[in-house]
């Protein structure tokens, strides 16, 4: 199969995608009959192009666009903006790496839902479509027969929801739990280590996990989104973000919770979801860990995930030090999973 | 589809098998449009039966078999032995839950291959046939056109296999490590809160996961087969148990290393597989790991093993308390990927 993708977001992922899919090239024809190639990115600041033949990820890579400002060759400037680029760009698959909204997913549902219209696979690393408009957006690609997969919404790559389609057939998910906001669990690390709150959010950033304004991940939107996302997906919730529960988060907060915290204890940033009758709970809490706990072991960058199911018992994934390349590994996974007609999630 | 099984063993595992195929027996039906039910059984000391017409998983986990003595309804005496079981019972799937040989695989390994031969799918939840004639019979399923599906060899049914084929494509696994034997781990645990080593031996003698003779646990014969199944699946290794190194273990090393053990470590068996140029190095240890490795946090009867790969760098994979119920899953899995289609691992 020859996949025609359509990049709307091109920041580090995407770089790190492109690189990705050139060095896999081989592997991917030969083990999964899948050869990809790009007829389209486009990115806020450097604007978009297209290229109806197609251009490798090797050459892509070579381009050096969008950094060097020259479009790789064979592309033409494309004309609209992002929600066009979605529904016009010649493709037969969109990625969508923009930049998420927490407060709510927009314009990326718009992205999607666009792209699903014009009957193209969606593989988005971007969490808000699912957090916001999983059923709609499902339903969607369903009615016009094309996948929607989403693996790097959370921890990355981490195969979680692949894993849950593919390995955990008949499974009953009760609840879930984890430190599943690397940004807030990084700063809590520092903090442990002696840093100031301040000191581990200036580090964080420095090294690109933390934004300027870190308050989605310190005050627990962040994990909200994600936890939306799996209770949704793996446990048929209907939740929205903003119903989950998110008490006693933020800096002030952290900084009280570390200085009360008991010896032998670990501060961490938890979400956690259960089943309550026919209904589904999601919060995020500061949690003081004893150190015996898995989650405390975890270092900055690791995250975690444990699933309570009703035949596997509980079963956790850890990712180590998670970036870039395991979003965009997790795109490929995707990628390779639509090549071998495995659309459901 | 309808899938006639013959089982081949019916200890705990069997019995959790056949408690949860009726447990889901509807989900399997109205989700993967699978339909079971038991043409063949088969034990060591209670010899086995035939029912060509099939026996649903309600009806044999009601006639109490074998433990009530009584043949199900519908059922013949098999008059053969278990290879003549493996070769004849008429079924589309054979499920090997046979005691492991950890020495030789065997006679498991001919089992294996007598259901191959006679065109029948196998579930093998016995580590022997799949660490001592992997390629070899994997080879005679490819030319049968049936699958071959373990799931549940390691770690009893956590997904690494299923997870690996379906969510790590194009992954390179360049090593592996890992506490995969849960008794020891469970005798080690045991001694750290203060018994001895007999005194923990016989703790786990009593739960039922040492036997009379803990040799093969404490050993690293049981680590070494699972290590061997890991690296010749996931890493193409062509090892045998007896090309895994074990230095340093059994009941004497294992106090003496407790004794020895540094303030603020826990003492595990680990398996550790890397790769080395073009061969794969497998051994396992006793390992002295600070109280701050994931390892070391886990209590009796969890197990876990990091993949390092090339693609999501290290993934962590942590069983919760172990047993029958989650080894009958992986079988119950392994039968979903088979109405699936999905043959390979």
């Amino acid at each position: 199969m020859r996949l025609r993708l359509a990049c709307l977001g091109f920041g580090n992922v995407g770089r790190a995608l492109v690189t990705m899919l050139a060095e896999k090239e081989r592997d991917l024809r030969e083990r999964y009959d899948l050869e990809v190639c790009y007829t389209g990115a486009f990115t806020r600041s450097a604007g978009g192009w297209s290229a109806p033949e197609g251009i490798t990820p090797a050459a892509l890579a070579a381009s050096g666009w969008p950094t060097s400002g020259a479009l790789p060759a064979g592309a033409q400037p494309f004309a609209g903006d992002a929600l066009a680029f979605a529904a016009t760009c010649p493709a037969d698959a969109l990625i969508e790496i923009t930049t998420l909204n927490p407060q709510s997913g927009l314009p990326a549902i718009d992205h999607v839902r666009a792209a699903l219209n014009a009957g193209r696979h969606v593989v988005t690393a971007n969490k808000g479509p699912i957090a916001y408009a999983y059923r709609e957006l499902r339903a969607l690609a369903a009615e016009h027969g094309v996948a929607l997969r989403f693996e790097s919404t959370v921890m990355d790559g981490t195969p979680i929801f692949s894993m849950s389609e593919a390995s955990l057939p008949a499974t009953r998910i009760e609840g879930f739990r984890g430190p599943m906001n690397g940004t807030s669990n990084y700063v809590l690390g520092r903090m442990a280590r002696g840093e100031s709150l301040e000191e581990a959010v200036a580090g964080a950033q420095k090294i690109g996990i933390a934004e300027a304004d870190p308050s989605n991940d310190l005050e627990g939107w962040d994990a909200a989104v994600k936890a939306t996302v799996v209770a949704n997906v793996l446990m048929g919730a209907d939740l929205r973000p903003g119903d989950v529960v998110r008490d006693g988060l933020g800096a002030e907060a952290m900084r009280q919770a570390h200085a009360a915290l008991p010896p032998g204890h670990a501060l961490k940033q938890l979400a956690v979801v259960e089943r309550d009758g026919d209904a589904v709970r999601a919060r995020v809490e500061l949690a003081a860990l004893p150190l015996s706990n898995v989650f405390a072991t975890l270092v900055p960058g690791e995250t975690a995930l444990l699933l309570h199911t009703d035949t596997m018992r509980d079963l956790t994934l850890i990712e180590g030090d998670g970036g870039p390349g395991q979003t965009a590994f997790g795109i490929v996974a995707d990628l390779v999973n639509i090549a071998r007609g495995r659309w459901t999630v």
